[in-house]
């Protein structure tokens, strides 16, 4: 099935250095792919050269004067460059004219433009924001992970129901296993917002296991597909499980570099280290996804390199295919129905 | 300077099988300490059996005849066991029989009996959890990481207060480094709660670096000392970190054991894996304070083998030895008088 992406092509730290190759990359992966590069038509003239002749029916330019600053504020952003290349990205979703937008943008301004632009699916409130994470079960996605900072039950709610379609439209689980974050599994731990959250989702028709801890992202006792949290927690967990990866990086890098005998067994176990490495590659689990808004916006980390950029391009051609916008449109009218 | 502590022998998922052993061996490494170990007598005899008899002038067995349950809940445990071996730990301290309680039981209970025998810090409303992680750095000391789900500005505020003097006094820094977690590093970010706790620190004699994000608690762009945040929170990250670290454990035995060739490499890359894991290594971690009580009780990881339950009893010396408790009390009256 062809689909076509409009991308911020001038977002994240890198710019058309990155977003220009990747979006190439994807091109000649999938014969399918259409892109719009949204962003100064100079540059990316120049970034393109001749590289992309090949593709030339199948990548499209669309000049925007503006570009949102990574340090700038949503409202700024929002207000001031209606011409910024993460805005008229956006724009093609609304207008028709691409199936998703991908952007390694400002988050901030990105939610906001795209709430703006786009509008929220009847029935949702908020927002939010999901992404996969390995586990050793395999993945585990995790929502919301910063769009909200105070969150009331029922917002948790739309967020389990939100995400119950993403998993099963990704993953395709029939009913994914679905876990709300605590920092305890008996009843009576958490706090109120997490209780009357947990009442919600056992009165549904969600595969709701119970409270998980924060341990079950990465490794838990048993397999969780989905966990469900306030934008505040989640952002922390995410950025916690970032910090000590890097960590524990930094330290397995300072110890095969004690001496020249443990530098020289390096060398000898780099196949292992490799396995290691790209088993652990945070680069391969880069997007995430914007959920209850009526068109598909990726955000990519802000410093993604081509293949992290590649990862997130793949990703809204999953969800374009799966059709996960209007899986959970569906499944919210259908929930509003039953709730009446 | 001689110090003696009261052990809840029977806590943890191991008892006296863990407890008993590290004991013996804390009381051979540090030739001042005094250990009364708590618990069932003829249970703990037996672990003893006589290899003890070297430091029978500085152990001292205290008969309690109930036990706390792992998952017992903490009301239950307050009321309904009197004689159980973590309350009379606790009770030394509170009689003046021992200068701190290192206990590997329920956190729950053990937070509530603490509570309720030793009493609060005039000044503070809360007792907090407070523990170590690695960094890439050396150390960060985050709370709370558990004991108050719902925690306000003020909340945060002593937490900050008791949390400087405790790095103060293990770290021997001057003036800790302090950050208050959050989603983002700009003043804009953040839930109410965050928003009004800078300003509590901004404008207090702290020295508050300003909002750091999850990542800083291993590894972030620059040197935190003490990070703040709710226990809800904290819990969540810590966790977070606990599974992450299980996950690349897990990914980095399985790299080392895809075949033959990397078995072998496994063997020959032992030395520098062996310094790796010990850098990494959780037990050198474990323990974490109750602070904000008249007394000291530290609480060690329920899982926790020999090695780790003597990481706690030397975490409870490290406190007693620089008078933690004491200093703490001293902040909360100054401060409390220049707030009138």
């Amino acid at each position: 099935m062809s689909s076509i992406i409009a991308i911020d092509a001038m977002g994240g730290d890198y710019g058309p250095e990155v977003t220009v190759p990747a979006s190439l990359e994807c091109l000649k992966a999938n014969s399918d792919l259409k892109l719009i590069l949204v962003g100064d038509e100079v540059v990316l003239n120049e970034c393109l050269a001749h590289d992309h002749i090949q593709y030339s029916e199948r990548l499209i330019i669309h000049h925007a004067s503006q570009q949102v600053e990574m340090d700038e504020s949503p409202q700024k952003a929002l207000r001031g460059k209606k011409d910024s290349s993460m805005r008229v990205a956006i724009n093609q979703v609304r207008d028709g004219h691409a199936d998703a937008c991908v952007s390694a943008g400002n988050t901030g301004a990105l939610m906001a433009i795209a709430r703006f632009v786009l509008k929220m699916i009847p029935g949702i409130d908020r927002p939010a924001i999901i992404s996969t994470l390995p586990s050793v079960f395999g993945h585990t996605h995790i929502l919301d992970l910063g769009a909200n900072v105070d969150c009331t039950a029922e917002h948790l709610y739309q967020f389990a129901i939100m995400g119950e379609e993403v998993v099963k439209a990704v993953e395709n689980i029939a009913e994914p296993k679905i876990g709300l974050l605590n920092i305890g599994e008996e009843d009576m731990k958490g706090n109120g917002q997490v209780k009357a959250a947990a009442k919600l989702f056992e009165a549904s028709s969600l595969n709701y296991i119970g409270y998980v801890e924060g341990d079950s992202i990465n490794a838990g006792d048993e397999k969780v597909d989905l966990i469900v949290t306030d934008g505040f927690v989640g952002n922390v967990a995410l950025k916690a499980i970032e910090g000590a990866a890097k960590m524990i990086g930094t330290k397995l890098k300072s110890a095969f570099s004690q001496n020249m005998f443990t530098k020289l067994t390096a060398v000898i176990a780099f196949p292992a280290l490799k396995i290691f490495k790209q088993s652990v590659d945070p680069r391969m689990y880069n997007g995430a996804s914007f959920v209850g808004l009526r068109g598909l916006v990726i955000k990519s980390h802000g410093g993604a390199d081509i293949l992290a950029f590649k990862t997130a391009i793949h990703l809204a051609e999953i969800e374009i295919s799966q059709n996960v916008t209007q899986k959970i449109s569906a499944k919210v009218a259908a929930t509003m129905k039953n709730r009446e």
